[in-house]
């Protein structure tokens, strides 16, 4: 149970978690924070939050526990601004698509308060963002990654419980290791799904190409709606991670061009029917 | 109405054909041709096909309508068995995904009946395969693009009706045309996805990668399911157009990867913007 919840970032991500832990009866109180007074009064009226405040350091001042879920270019700004307003006993953890980055940020900034930091990474989301989008089952059965350090062993049992109470399955592992495999499965789809859009509207034939894209387009493009910002600032934040992932990537696509332009039939069908089987075993 | 359809290739694309057009009640009569005798009875079972006959030439025999349903590959040969023996009258028409190649073949091997070959491309389909798959409604409301040639102009009307009782809207373009828009919003994504896959399941990491995947990477790489060979004889045969595509994605990704490498905020969140932008107006 948590006596007061700050939710600093009430969009799709810190909704959600409210929603699901309002649900579960987990909360006591939750309160939300951030910059835009009329986004957080929806989030208000939608039922999301208790209260509001536009002002951090207040927001935070007699929280149990502290959930940052805001872009990622805006953590450091985040915890600069509350870290001398946390109560002694209070948790801060995050849910941001980077690990390193963020504990990087949480070591300069969250000076008080370190050993009760516990890096998080819920694994959901839609391509919506706001907090209309919000919904409670969004961390239903999902897995959600810690990356907590050695001090915050304790603090990480209730940022467990907190993410377990809202439906998920909590894993741990090193931030290093999140972050080169959320660069995998995450954020190099997101730019290679961005790059095909762009590629294809950029061409004179832009009009047609939508007219008669079919379902696997729809598939394969959706995530290049998601929020810009969020995205720019998940790249920049695990930056080597994902250049190393877009060079693997640029390897294969060149073993691709290479076999097409040799008319090699037998590579093609080999690679195709790796790639099928790969993707038949995962199964969703 | 068709008095009798040979469907030559009864799998998702073809199978769904005849289940469209007996629930209109377009045909008299519906004969399967293939090379395999069991999956030719699956399909009669489930009543997709009256009856099926796996010497093409006799199952065309006496046919008014010829739908060639196999992979792009397989099309000359088919051709080459069919051609002695098609009615006078008979109207043949295809469903493969390149149509410069399909019409290069048609004009090698279907000698007797070429101005009553109607190149046709029906814009749907699923990642799955075979005659399980096929359902009545995978046309309605779909694109269907025909590219006739001059001398076919009979014939197409037969196909377009046909096309248009099975729920699809008709149009007509060059091929060349067709095959370019193709290579981008269908041909180039497969590879891409296809191509994602094996990056990271040839990697140290490949459990984790997709035990740690969300709904944005299952939808990205849904189309890597996708049947091999038909996607080997579908690159193969769209060669050029796609080499072009792929050529231009892989400048995409080079600007993407100059960005980050530069860190430039401002041209990654200009560049996700854009593509949000145009992903949006594509109203799915």
């Amino acid at each position: 149970m948590i006596k007061k919840l700050c939710i600093i970032g009430v969009g799709l991500i810190g909704g959600s978690l409210a929603l699901a832990l309002r649900r579960a009866g987990y909360c006591e109180e939750i309160i939300g924070a951030g910059r835009n007074a009329e986004r957080l009064q929806i989030a208000q009226d939608l039922g999301v939050i208790d209260s509001f405040n536009t002002d951090m350091a207040a927001a935070v001042s007699d929280a149990d526990m502290v959930f940052v879920a805001v872009p990622m270019g805006a953590m450091a700004a985040v915890f600069k601004a509350i870290d001398a307003h946390l109560k002694p006993t209070a948790i801060v953890t995050d849910g941001g698509s980077a690990k390193v980055r963020v504990i990087e940020d949480a070591k300069e900034f969250l000076k008080r308060c370190y050993s009760q930091f516990v890096p998080a990474h819920p694994i959901a989301g839609t391509e919506q963002s706001g907090v209309e989008a919000a919904f409670a089952e969004l961390y239903q059965d999902r897995r959600v990654i810690i990356t907590p350090s050695d001090e915050s062993a304790q603090a990480s049992a209730a940022v467990i419980a907190m993410w377990q109470a809202a439906g998920a399955e909590v894993e741990s592992m090193p931030a290093a290791e999140h972050d080169e495999i959320l660069a995998g499965t995450s954020h190099l789809p997101h730019l290679l799904a961005y790059g095909l859009v762009n590629c294809l509207f950029e061409s004179n034939n832009s009009e047609s190409y939508f007219r008669y894209a079919a379902g696997g387009f729809r598939d394969f493009t959706r995530i290049a709606s998601s929020d810009p910002v969020m995205w720019r600032d998940i790249c920049l934040a695990n930056k080597t991670a994902l250049l190393t992932s877009l060079s693997r990537y640029q390897s294969e696509l060149d073993r691709i061009k290479d076999a097409l332009n040799k008319e090699d039939a037998d590579q093609l069908l080999c690679y195709f029917q790796s790639a099928k089987m790969s993707r038949d075993k995962f199964n969703f």
